[in-house]
């Protein structure tokens, strides 16, 4: 049974998501469909990309993940298909897949793009407005049942990338900058694990700085500290994040994605 | 593998759409189910019947659509079944089938109804206010595994219809109004494709108005204009549609359903 | 097909549920997975209680049941899997279950709870921040393709229960309270039918109060009185519960979770 997922900024109201799974179960009626997420916000790519990048990872081989977050649909923007290591991405090609296609490169993993050019895998009528349903929903469905990248479209090597923005080494530790605010106000930064390194072993004594606001010492987990304190830990993905126990870092430190985060090493 | 979508007022907090599921496969395990939107405004039945109206066509034949916007559970008001075209309409009788339910007629395909009134087909406990849970899931998963409408109920003719707004003509094109609001501040309008008939192909020339702001020509697509500007353009299932690039026509406009729409045609 | 469901209090904005199911479909591809609830009060273990209580009777037999809201993750606390009654529960042993389990054992089905300890049936990688991905999920996975519990982990007989607060006898009636708000506004006691017993019969007679206003005799449902009006009934799971017709109570008696529901019998 393929596992294909969907993320689009088009919330939940509109009842949009569920004609793309509608479409996808009129090609592939089998396919498993998992949402990732419809509430990232309207035209947020960079968001997307780091939703994508984090959780691609932990779906299994061969999982097809259409995102549409899309604001240059029915323009010049390319529509494409690609592989990435052991998964696939079906969207626009507007760097929605950075985060997740540079981890990939990173591990040596082949990867591989096709802009789409063949009608044929798509609705009858396409829209100037919804590619999400006219042509990801149905390519991704053509995927699942085993239609090949190369029947898709045309290869090309060049799909747009972001630039993500990455630590900087300073004297006594690294300079990061806020990537993503969760549902709970827990901000991560792009300082991540393999940044600390060995000092991560001394964690009690690295110094972390945002907005002002100094925490000292990492902590594992939540639990460890008092309702409402300040702390330091890694995420689930690996990425340093700072956190108020049961409440919101963001809130208490008015911090928005792009403020600055000093990591001081012992 | 039948295809039942789900949409309701209730909201995604309380587990009332997961019960809903749980009903669903206890009765036929290989259901696929897609929710089609949980975020209806309470009581709002035009609303779900637009949604209804414009999804259903994209879902695979044989999907069962449950609709419950049911101000009126438990009262006198009838509940049923209904083939539509190919696909079939379990919910209420209230008026939430209208808008689907007019374009298949208009389109000359087969439509019956039936008042459910089988018992056998539904939860042994049938409470008074949750006939989501307790007649639609159960009768929609019997219809899923291949019981007929007339199993589940007695034939009639007269389901209730809403009385959905028509665009009028005018001197010199048509008067609307705002139907539905996405979840981007999207504007439709019930003016649709037909009825801009060969004027569409001077669309530069079309001049739109709402609540005082005018717009002078449609585009086929967002990109094609600078975030920020106000742009006309037909949505992805044919209706006029106001939008603001990037932003929000309803913010922008301080528009409502119901507001009127004028559209001059060359 | 073995059916899971989630409830999480992660909201659904960040893909942390998606990634849950991806975990699932790696090793059970064939499970129906169902969305409970994502929009739990953060850290309200309580009302997670409360909707898995009403929720869980409505899933087939052998359902297995998924809860992460979960402020101690990576602490001391215990990660559990447990049946209850024909179903089964997975997540940290913090009273999550304490609605469902007390109603299973009250009607003397089995239940037995055993401490996860097995890690070849979590992740290959722990974090300790997100227990619902690299251990709950998995061991879901794993009791919905066969594993026994007793493989899973060791048996123990103490699970943490939550003091659920249950009504209280006066000279005239109970006197309960609140114990969840839904999305309409409706409030929902713990006074239910078995409490109002006989008295039921003459259900216009009997008097509710709560912040100081009283509504005189109970309906069957929503629909019997205008829009507007306050009204007392009993909800889908046998609750007593207080509405505004087409509106909300919460709003209307400014009431939350906790606030005092006086019951006057006849």
């Amino acid at each position: 049974m393929p596992v294909i997922t969907l993320m689009t900024d088009f919330g939940i109201k509109d009842g949009n998501v569920g004609v793309m799974k509608g479409v996808i179960w009129g090609i592939t009626p089998d396919a498993q469909i998992s949402d990732l997420s419809h509430k990232v916000q309207a035209q947020n790519i960079r968001e997307a990309a780091y939703i994508l990048g984090r959780s691609a990872p932990y779906f299994p081989q061969g999982t097809i993940h259409v995102v549409v977050v899309d604001p240059g649909v029915g323009t010049a923007r390319r529509s494409m298909a690609a592989r990435i290591g052991d998964g696939f991405y079906v969207g626009p090609d507007n760097g929605t897949l950075t985060v997740w296609l540079e981890r990939t490169e990173a591990g040596n993993w082949p990867c591989e793009f096709v802009q789409l050019d063949q009608p044929k895998f798509w609705l009858p009528v396409v829209s100037h407005v919804f590619h999400g349903r006219d042509i990801f929903s149905p390519v991704a469905a053509h995927l699942a049942r085993g239609v090949s990248l190369n029947e898709l479209g045309s290869a090309f090597s060049d799909p747009v990338r972001l630039d993500i923005p990455k630590p900087v080494k300073t004297a006594d530790g690294w300079r990061g900058e806020v990537v993503h605010i969760d549902h709970f106000g827990n901000l991560a930064s792009n300082i991540r694990v393999e940044h600390l390194g060995e000092a991560f072993r001394q964690k009690e004594k690295i110094i972390l700085r945002l907005n002002g606001t100094e925490v000292r010492g990492m902590v594992d987990t939540f639990g460890e500290r008092p309702p409402g304190e300040l702390v330091a830990l890694l995420g689930s993905t690996g990425n340093l994040v700072l956190s108020v126990v049961n409440g919101s870092a963001a809130s208490k430190l008015q911090a928005e994605v792009g403020n600055l985060v000093e990591a001081v090493l012992p």
